[in-house]
């Protein structure tokens, strides 16, 4: 069903009463020194339960970084697999952050891989092969967040140069992803084709709103990257329509008051609960 | 050392005789009868196996493409490697085409996906996120093919569009692509960074060698998807620096002479001769 993707994934972030993501960028040399041991896989997939235990209940929306999974070849995919099946089993409403973009018949194949292997929600996607290459990730009850502008200072050269017939590239991205996802609203009223819009482009969050008012924005850059409460603020419409992502400055805190000896799960929660409060207050502020 | 994987690459297209890449692009539907059975990504894998011997001396390239061997998960992950080691180990250049891009930490997993764990020569890189973000994937001995113009129809929406300062999006890209690899070339003179750019647009094939003078250009889009002799002529310069790659029309040849109880590598390593000829012939009459 047209929009039911975006549907359940409002129904997330209302049920956790924030609309905040916490990505899921395992990174070995960062993890707490318990877990990180064994296998590079093992301790990976450990630490990500791990964290979906802590969080659970302060977001509804996770992000798996599939490419932290991918670098440990099969044995990361088969990690990522569990991974991704249990934060569904909890609840959590799963954007697998695998960036992929091919044409046609190849990209039939990459939406198996998101949500037939990996079973997410969505899928973030890259829309420089053109918009028909976006439509074999459109599937009932299935979202893509297209990459419209990402939150890199080297962005710029590609997404910012403007056109001879006005607007720049990232806008004429932002109009095609916009008219893909015209007719695929949930009752929610937005669309089940969204988009990536950085938190560290304030600059452009307005014009990128108004090109694109039914596309729900995943925002990333919140935190570590540089991303405010103020310079999310104008990507949401009415408090609504945006998902902040965090992750480093969740998944890996600065010590908490347990010091080395602590509890590295609550330090998680006790930072997931910070930045929902962020989220929270970006919205309403909007 | 810079540029080696690039003399590298042009060693195995001298060695077979012809500027040609093999597309591993296996797909269940479409397999011999006698390799189509039982687990899919055992028959992919038997199948891509009984390829590289098929074609081994005809060609010295293949393109494994990612998304085929994705799809089933950590079980085609694992097939994937298997696929790749075996035909480095055999003496083919390979390239993975995964079309992968991210943020710079992330771009670096995704280096180690494809040079670690899948073990390829080289691979293809979306470059919508930025030049800077191409740069993890800059190792010794190793080669990236960044897309600039793909072989789809719909490619024009997004690389076509003229910009301001003038020229297409894709002519901007193909600067940034050739700033990125300029200092990077081997003793061939062809550079380590090279570009993707399809069989199927002829017309703006001059306007990027140009722009991209020590690119090697890896070209899809011959054969199945409409790229001709003719078209892909110009991609040549002196009869160089350019990989044809063709994968539907060598792997799923039309009934050979054995008939359907022929054998069908012989069927694929005659198309694969045919397909090498025709890249002879078009390198030759550039």
């Amino acid at each position: 069903m047209s929009g039911a993707a975006a549907d359940r994934l409002l129904a997330a972030m209302d049920a956790a009463g924030a609309p905040a993501c916490v990505g899921l960028d395992p990174v070995l040399s960062r993890l707490p020194e318990r877990v990180h041991q064994g296998d590079p896989a093992a301790a990976i997939e450990v630490f990500c339960l791990g964290a979906l235990e802590a969080i659970v209940g302060v977001v509804g929306v996770v992000k798996p970084q599939s490419a932290c999974f991918e670098r440990y070849g099969s044995a990361g995919v088969a990690a990522l697999e569990r991974v991704s099946r249990r934060a569904r089993e909890m609840g959590f409403f799963v954007i697998l952050d695998a960036k992929r973009g091919d044409i046609g018949s190849t990209a039939e194949h990459y939406a198996a891989f998101a949500y037939d292997a990996i079973g997410a929600d969505a899928v973030t996607v890259n829309p420089y092969l053109g918009f028909d290459t976006l439509e074999p990730f459109l599937r009932e009850d299935r979202a893509i967040f297209a990459l419209v502008r990402t939150s890199n200072p080297g962005s710029d050269a590609v997404q910012s140069p403007g056109l001879a017939g006005g607007g720049t590239v990232a806008e004429r991205v932002a109009r095609g992803v916009a008219e893909l996802g015209a007719s695929r609203t949930g009752e929610c009223g937005w669309s089940d084709v969204g988009a990536v819009v950085a938190a560290t482009k304030p600059e452009d969050a307005a014009r990128l709103r108004e090109v694109m008012p039914k596309q729900i924005f995943l925002v990333p850059g919140f935190g570590a990257q540089g991303g405010t409460v103020e310079t999310v603020r104008p990507l949401f419409a009415g408090g609504r329509g945006a998902v902040i992502n965090a992750s480093r400055s969740v998944l890996y805190p600065d010590q908490g008051p347990g010091g080395p000896g602590g509890d590295w799960r609550a330090d998680l929660r006790a930072a997931a609960e910070t930045f929902a409060s962020e989220a929270r207050a970006a919205a309403s502020a909007s």
